[in-house]
């Protein structure tokens, strides 16, 4: 490293602090965040402000971005903004029986450089991509279709978050073995047998980053950052229209490797071609030992069944239920709800799809309601909430895919419709598809309904579904977590024994409770270094983001010991 | 737990020192037992002298052991000690139908107790095996065929400080994330967001230790412990051949539950038929979430592929290899390695089997020694080692199975013989099958002995194969542990540049690797709260007693938070 651009010295002393604060927030999981969410924090000590961002991504458009990669025998991309322009942009195709031996060669240095220069190297990284946070908004915004604050805030900060807090378990998990010690035996009155002992984290190998559609840099930079800080080289799949995030993501993290010293072979881009369907054939090369995955059960399920050489970390699909009971406060109940079934026009895996709710009605702060009423005054919060076409379109985004699209479509006809979708139009964007959140009343009674209650549908589809009574409603919400998993539960009661038996039921099931949220925290919403992103013990995920359990088997401890 | 004759209060106040000394120990890995290796320790206290655990153990002999199990079927046993004598013992058999879901019972008041309740109840079990250590090493002795002071040691304090550890790291693992956090995220001038968080380590279900016939406590504990600890039920099926130690061990877990006031169907017992093979059965029941085995690759590896709803632990077949380059100690080198093939007549799974020697001869402080010296030299050390009768019987133990004495006399055929076998006769068991090990002669050069080398050969074998150079040693190595595996490496070698490409191998591969041992440590041995057992990152298990990695996944954290 002696030609090194960046110093182990250097990078310990500008990152170290921050690693330590983050150790500390996991350890309390107080809120902590070194990444400002406001987009005019932005734009000094060489971070870009709103029009040098806009302008970065402006100028790669259209252009080929060209990583310097070894073993690229092709350029691919297709990338349609769900605003509405094709993004123009190609990348690499990897060849990867050339591209994968040589992301091995790095990996020794990096082995070691040890967990500490490792954790500084990958804060490098996420501190250069917080600094381009405007741009790779545009770039998530017109890939995810997220309107652009959400673009900004979960796909720069909150990843940046998410990142920073792999990194910092990864690294805490690394030093709780000793790089070296003494050991010494007593033997009574014999000498003691004593033996130095050296241990040194080993990396498995390559891991493979599987990116998904819908949050290509918050569902990706857990895993990544993971993989690198533990030593292990990474593959970065894309998914084929959210390629641009992780694409500069790569580049900064190659960037950043090669001016530490490091190989930059060891972050790498496996883009593809229309169709090409790379994924499961990477996945199962015995070069990859990792494999990360957000996206559909069925192929998260296939991965976990197929890809044995590796360990298999998946966030699958889940049906997430809000369990409305009670309240002693109705507005904020139906405030916090609307909002929740409209963020993002309902394309996150942790939007609320099922509400069940009593036949007979809830108990509010404003008295006795019914089940048609507390179903009208939601849909009539989320007509509020979205009355406005700006503030429709902040809050909605586009549609992320023709499927989505029709899902929503197939639903009105699933049962009673009690909040019709609506197109909103977008002066910015003529072209993007956006639509409000479809409410269906469905009947928990009616054998007929299960079908639609009983399987995912992604996208800004929720049914309201009629339950004899809160043992009812508790009863499927299990049957719900346990065959089909669940990333969040809500559940609105001031009745302790409800409150109690449902928090039984997601503690034996393993799903993450938000209970009685009526203000600004969203049940779809997590934050890095407090709240856990899905728990790993039920169907929709094998793996929490982010706990020791994420990082442990990412990497082994050899022991070298002789005689004193 | 009112009327607990332990109460959680007394519990920690009498087991917390210890669990934090071996906190402590995991996180120095200084050299640290709580349990006293020396059979004349035991017999105050409450612990059970020689005499008093021999008389324990003839008075369970003949008898049927009723555990109190519900479900219990029929009354299955058949142990024979490799001794000679029938053990006599029958267990319950269980109608898993009916034991699984009683398991299940006492669940929750054992996830509401916490992680140190949980801890502490542990070691209360731990304590109560180890004052009974002289009885269990009887039971050891007569299921594993390990002479007595073997079988006192490994199966005793070796398998105690194990289990210990496991409850160690399992508490520090919980503890990781604090029961409750305040949650403040500032607003500029509105008032901040605030969460109250509560996270509540749940268990996975039930787990599932299939024991082994050789080590029934030294490999088992970890496992068991390890679920136990972490919140799981845990069904403990034995060899058909080892029942007896994990049964005792079964016995006091249920004992101590009780008297803690918790279900002592936490803890059960599934005995077999001869010919049944239930651990297929049980291991792929959708209430066993983890499963932890020690035995043979096959069936390691069918548990991998086939209890895909369960984590899988496994320790599995390797071959070791111990690389003999040159040596300052020629003397001390040829003890030491002696005593490793000597050891529990090779049955272990850390003994080495490939002895490779340059063919040219290795450079020592005795001169350069030709390979057929090396070769002579060690076997006259074996013979010297083991030349005493009566020594020989307390190294050698007896020979488990039919199988371990069929491949011994098979191996004579592999090669020429530079060590014979010999059979040494037992006064105390004259139906006990004591041998010495044999050493091979097989040439790395030649094709046809490469089948011999490159497969296990569990027992008293090992290969002197001649090599070309350090490098073709080094060569050999890394491919046998990347293609067989292996718990163990040794070397010996007085050139750096040799040392440091052997030691990268290990690191590549993941081995543990043993460097010029000459004292009384040996290749095959590992020390709890210091030394890793296995890597997990090679063919031969793919999990590490005791790391993070052994621990994280045993448990899932749940989160439930609500507006402050």
């Amino acid at each position: 490293m002696a030609a090194a651009e960046l110093t182990a010295h250097a990078l310990i002393a500008q990152h170290r602090p921050t690693l330590d604060q983050a150790l500390e927030a996991i350890r309390t999981r107080a809120y902590w965040s070194p990444h400002p969410e406001h987009p005019k924090a932005y734009g000094e000590n060489g971070s870009l402000d709103a029009a040098a961002g806009k302008a970065a991504f402006d100028a790669v458009l259209n252009t080929r971005l060209d990583l310097g990669q070894p073993g690229t025998d092709d350029w691919v991309g297709g990338e349609v903004s769900p605003y509405g322009a094709a993004l123009g942009v190609t990348y690499p195709h990897a060849d990867v029986d050339e591209l994968l031996p040589a992301m091995t060669a790095g990996q020794r240095a990096w082995r070691d450089a040890g967990a500490e220069v490792r954790a500084v190297v990958c804060l490098e990284i996420l501190k250069r991509i917080s600094d381009r946070t405007h741009e790779f908004a545009h770039a998530v915004m017109h890939t995810s279709g997220q309107a652009f604050m959400m673009a900004f805030q979960a796909g720069g900060p909150h990843a940046q978050d998410r990142g920073l807090e792999a990194v910092a378990y990864a690294y805490a998990e690394q030093v709780r073995t000793p790089g070296t010690a003494e050991w010494s035996k007593p033997q009574g009155k014999r000498d003691p047998l004593t033996l130095t002992k050296s241990f040194t984290p080993v990396p498995r190998g390559i891991a493979l980053l599987i990116g998904c559609n819908t949050f290509p840099t918050w569902n990706g930079y857990p895993g990544l950052f993971a993989s690198l800080a533990t030593g292990n080289a990474v593959l970065v799949k894309p998914h084929p229209r959210a390629v641009l995030p992780l694409a500069l993501t790569v580049s900064v993290a190659r960037e950043v490797l090669a001016a530490a010293g490091f190989d930059p072979n060891l972050v790498a881009l496996a883009a593809e071609r229309p169709g090409e369907g790379i994924a499961k054939t990477l996945a199962t090369r015995p070069e990859i030992r990792i494999v990360d995955y957000t996206g559909s059960t069925a192929f998260g399920d296939w991965l976990e069944a197929n890809a044995r050489q590796a360990q298999v970390y998946t966030e699958k699909a889940g049906v997430n239920t809000v369990i409305v009971h009670s309240t002693a406060d109705y507005k904020g109940m139906l405030a916090n709800l609307a909002f929740s079934l409209s963020l993002y026009s309902g394309q996150m895996c942790t939007t609320p799809q099922n509400l069940l709710i009593p036949r007979a009605g809830i108990l509010t702060d404003e008295g006795p309601k019914s089940f048609d009423e507390v179903v009208a005054d939601l849909a009539r919060s989320v007509d509020g909430l979205l009355g406005d076409d700006a503030r429709a379109n902040a809050l909605l985004g586009a549609i992320v895919n023709p499927d989505v699209k029709a899902r929503l479509e197939a639903a009105a006809g699933l049962g009673e419709v009690a909040l019709a979708s609506r197109e909103v139009s977008n002066p910015d964007f003529p072209d993007a598809v956006v639509r409000t959140p479809v409410i269906v009343k469905l009947d928990g009674a009616k054998p007929d309904d299960e079908a639609a209650y009983m399987s995912e549908c992604f996208g800004p589809v929720s049914f309201a579904v009629a339950v004899d009574s809160a043992a009812d409603a508790i009863a499927l919400l299990r049957r719900t977590v346990r065959e089909k998993g669940a990333m969040t539960v809500g559940a609105y009661t001031t009745d302790g024994e409800v409150e109690e038996a449902i928090q039984e039921v997601c503690l034996e099931e393993a799903a993450q409770l938000s209970l009685n949220l009526t203000g600004g925290v969203y049940v779809n919403q997590t934050a890095a270094f407090s709240d856990f992103h899905g728990s790993g013990g039920n169907p929709a995920a094998n793996a929490a983001l982010t706990d020791g359990a994420f990082v442990a088997s990412r990497f082994r401890v050899v022991e070298v010991r002789r005689d004193a």
